[in-house]
């Protein structure tokens, strides 16, 4: 006997209702992006412990799940540290898996690989409302693509299937980890830095601008920097930003990487025919120290963090492969959970097209054979039929747990006859 | 730099072929059992150590894989076994979870729960031709029900789903628990040995009588009982088998067992349409302990292996929700790396109903918009449109390579038109 029945600790069951909308998103979203040429892909849940620990994944390497070793590899008297225990691990996202996919395919794939990866992650977080230790992402990535068509056709995919999902009037957030380079270069800070500097920028929405402030302050930055560097974000914040007024704030961007911004931004004003916009973001940081080039998020409005996020990564696969060469990689992740959540909260509904029929029958039937043939010939028709035991003692009662479950009609077998009880007659 | 860029050993990656026949596999299966009143639910892939371990996973329990704690839970010094590391596993099949899940929210589940789960499962298996150590399962089982009605509805949607994945001709074998273990008694073996007879007959396909009989014999069983059981085996493959022949040679079947076997037989026999076939086969064992009533499995023609296997198990959920109260539950599960091994092998292709359009577009290309436009004209018309940068240099190569990827249509965009490669005219 076991007491405990809940799932384990920060991971969750899933109701039919919330795997039918979870699959429903997914159904959406990949044929959303399926219809932009993109290809869906899968890798194992469990990756080598090597690879999930080499420094790419940041932050969410800490939060790993080790596997044990097994058999005669498990040396439990001589092992001193975790390394001697572990050889695997799961995956805590879909894109250091992809690189290694790539690296070990690339003489198979499309010069210019468009790819989908719907699935599992896991991280160690602690728990929390909302937040689950196992979680489904969706991410499109274009591999082989050094231009910016890809960040444009990443942005117009993701977007596409958000509108599929019924979103409107979101704001593509868009700027540039050279740009980010370039302004803690302009106000002084040591090239060491950045990573500390933009960590503290990334806090902006949570902190505040003050915030910001006395984080760096804190940090024993020299107050020049500092100062130079508030004031910039300030005035960034207080004017309408574009590629002109950022070069203006900014004079050391490099060119390309604000013409390359302006030809993103102006082709997805474009496209979009107004159902979203996209708008220059000085203080867009995004996490991950991996990315080189543009980032994006997507946020909308009324909640707070985004539904999703992504940018370019030219240094992942090449470092993969062999050291030195660069593999241009550019991806988008929608995030999935809070765009369920988001669903739900707005008590979406999956419409469904069947009918969904009940057929009753009683405790003393003796044969199935009529019923279960009505039922085939029901079905037939295209509804979706199941046989239910009546419940004499309460018709009522099963019929409004039926109706919960979404059946619209309901019939019950007696005498050797199907007699309707509700809207039977019209459905079938 | 990685080296070693292979998935993890026994672990595989899913090429865009390969995933779009998983997902359409997975796709007829669930709508099929849809069709039948199936609700599909899902359980976390991580649970529990100790509800992995509890002994209802038979020899799979010695595949586990097993998750390292975490934190301040894990005392790596004062660990002296492996049960003093981990406290997480992965699942090895779907039952177990199911049951966890069934015994967690029954209050808030139908009195009778057909349920779809499809997910992958984990095993440490010595790694070898066609098997992985993560594998989808595909199981639909019925809770709460216990009059063959469940088993009937089982058999049926289950066969209905493979007729829908185009299998044709296949027999479902069934046989009892219960018939087993008359068997058994009848031939004289103490019950505290059943289990390890029933294990050597179910080598029977593999062995042969003659290895089945030395392998009996080997056992230290009573040359008696091996010598009748023997003959009862041969006398068995030698008769067409009915509910009435298997009475005549064992004549202490319980009197409901046979008429439930009956039942099940003719019904099915009379809803399959000639289409599948069902038989009594007293040699089928099915591996798992838990089973307490019939069990069941599909073969066809011409594949070693069966490609669906289940059967009634009423012990387990009331084991771990307080370990009195039986809770009826049966269960079917198609094989589904089968299933797909077996379509690769016919050379399956998913049809797809769009065209799937690629728009070529020059390196030196200044403003993607009218390429995006067309690209999405030709979208909202059903089409799946991918822009993909010209290979001037062989064009034919490209779209060699592209018709590969499954386009039919080729435009390229030009001089700010589009002109027709090939195919175009006609899809759009």
């Amino acid at each position: 006997m076991i007491t405990n029945t809940n799932p384990a600790e920060g991971m969750r069951d899933l109701s039919p209702k919330e795997v039918e909308l979870r699959n429903y998103v997914t159904g959406i979203i990949t044929e959303s992006y399926k219809k932009f040429g993109f290809a869906q892909i899968d890798t194992p849940c469990v990756e080598r412990i090597n690879f999930l620990t080499s420094g790419d994944g940041g932050d969410n390497e800490k939060m790993l799940f080790k596997i044990l070793k097994r058999g005669d590899k498990l040396n439990l008297s001589e092992a001193s540290k975790e390394q001697d225990l572990v050889d695997l691990g799961l995956r805590y996202d879909l894109t250091v898996p992809l690189c290694r996919f790539y690296a070990n395919n690339r003489t198979k794939l499309p010069q210019h690989f468009k790819v989908i990866q719907v699935g599992s992650v896991w991280r160690a977080e602690r728990p929390q409302k909302g937040r689950y230790r196992q979680f489904t992402q969706c991410d499109i990535d274009i591999i082989g693509t050094s231009g910016v068509i890809a960040e444009i056709q990443l942005i117009l995919a993701t977007a596409a299937a958000l509108q599929q999902l019924s979103f409107t009037n979101f704001t593509v957030r868009i700027n540039d980890r050279r740009v980010l380079e370039s302004f803690a270069a302009y106000c002084g800070f040591e090239e060491s830095s950045f990573g500390k500097v933009f960590v503290i920028l990334d806090k902006l929405d949570k902190i505040g601008i003050d915030g910001v402030q006395n984080e760096l302050q804190k940090s024993g930055f020299p107050d020049s920097s500092v100062n130079k560097f508030i004031e910039i974000v300030k005035e960034a914040a207080n004017t309408k930003l574009t590629v002109e007024t950022i070069a203006k704030l900014l004079p050391n961007i490099p060119e390309n990487v604000l013409s390359d911004l302006k030809q993103v931004i102006e082709t997805i004003s474009g496209q979009s025919n107004n159902l979203y916009s996209i708008k220059l973001d000085l203080s867009l940081v995004r996490g991950m120290g991996y990315y080189t080039g543009q980032i994006f998020e997507i946020g909308i409005d009324g909640f707070g963090s985004s539904i999703a996020g992504g940018g370019r990564y030219d240094k992942m696969i090449g470092k993969i492969l062999n050291g030195k060469e660069d593999i241009p990689a550019c991806g988008f992740s929608i995030g999935f959970e809070r765009v369920v959540a988001i669903l739900e909260e707005r008590q979406f509904k999956v419409s469904n097209l069947s009918n969904k029929v009940a057929l009753l029958y009683d405790s003393d039937l003796l044969s199935f054979d009529f019923l279960l043939s009505e039922a085939q010939r029901i079905r037939n028709e295209g509804a979706v039929v199941s046989i239910e035991l009546h419940n004499k003692k309460n018709t009522k009662k099963q019929l409004d747990n039926l109706t919960e479950q979404g059946f619209t009609a309901f019939g019950i077998y007696h005498n050797g006859m199907l007699v309707v009880l509700k809207d039977l007659q019209s459905k079938i």
